[in-house]
């Protein structure tokens, strides 16, 4: 693959964020040329398919600043530093939703914008969910509403644009298989 | 959903680069408190899904700098200011594989990481793919080799990770839906 790697020359920090950092990269090209790439290091998130056993899809709905509209979004949340991805996951769940589960699989990691971002989301799938009594609240700049939908529901909610982003979509897709591969 | 919106008290741009621009904004939020949200705006992107007659699906292999390595995807690439995404899915198309189609098909469009960015992606099918000869060559910053995998292929270089980016994991997923639905 030696042919398509970009080395960096140099490389600016031009901000480092509460959550986001950005860099300007110069790069050498394969062809020996140079070019920029602008560069944001992001912590990485999970996110978390919840069915009840009334069959019901945990979502939650909350505003979503970059677009300035609400969205209905799986739970999910950022890594906190050190932090396992199946720790997050649990515990993200438990603040957006109240719920918490006996057991969080892995179902697939993703980077969200391989042209300009790391950010890799972590997707759990969680079993056995229950609702809890004084579940863990959420961070205090953090709002949301809680939904739970059917899976019709949340094609419907898809259809709409109300959700609206990939990992949502992919969670949803990979109900619709599932059903099709259980018949 | 007037509980949860955050209103822009102000708004600082850190940064107006080629691709990505960088803005803080400090924000109200619901409960009358304060926060600061970091926020990349972004032109947006398409990505095209493309089977081949020979029912190989169309992927590019490329170097991605954010995470220093080598990854597999669909073919796709950023919107120019001004054009429609369905002109700049034929011509990334084109410029990547060397393939042209009869038609292209919106599939769904999704924001790829909603909690920092408003990157919106639009995903295409391609119909009735044929390879060109003379075809558009790509940007004279861009270094891409061409894979035509069979879905089995493709599960394969997912479980390895080398197709490792929400949009392609997306595509996969849909073509083994199709596969179900259409038995």
């Amino acid at each position: 693959m030696e042919h398509l790697v970009e080395k960096t020359i140099a490389r600016q920090t031009i901000f480092e964020g509460k959550i986001i950092d950005l860099h300007v990269e110069d790069v050498e090209l394969p062809n020996g040329k140079t070019s920029k790439r602008e560069i944001i290091k992001h912590p990485g998130a999970v996110a978390v398919i919840g069915v009840t056993k009334e069959d019901r899809i945990l979502m939650v709905r909350q505003y979503r600043k970059p677009m300035e509209r609400v969205m209905v979004e799986i739970p999910a949340g950022k890594l906190e530093k050190g932090e396992e991805p199946i720790v997050t996951a649990a515990r993200e769940l438990e603040e957006e939703t109240g719920y918490v589960c006996e057991k969080l699989t892995p179902l697939i990691s993703f980077y969200t914008s391989p042209g300009f971002a790391d950010e890799l989301v972590h997707l759990y799938v969680a079993e056995n969910l229950q609702k809890k009594e004084n579940a863990a609240s959420l961070d205090e700049d953090e709002f949301v509403d809680l939904l739970e939908v059917t899976l019709e529901e949340a094609l419907d909610l898809l259809d709409k644009r109300e959700i609206y982003d990939a990992k949502t979509a992919y969670a949803i897709q990979y109900l619709q298989l599932q059903r099709k591969v259980n018949g």
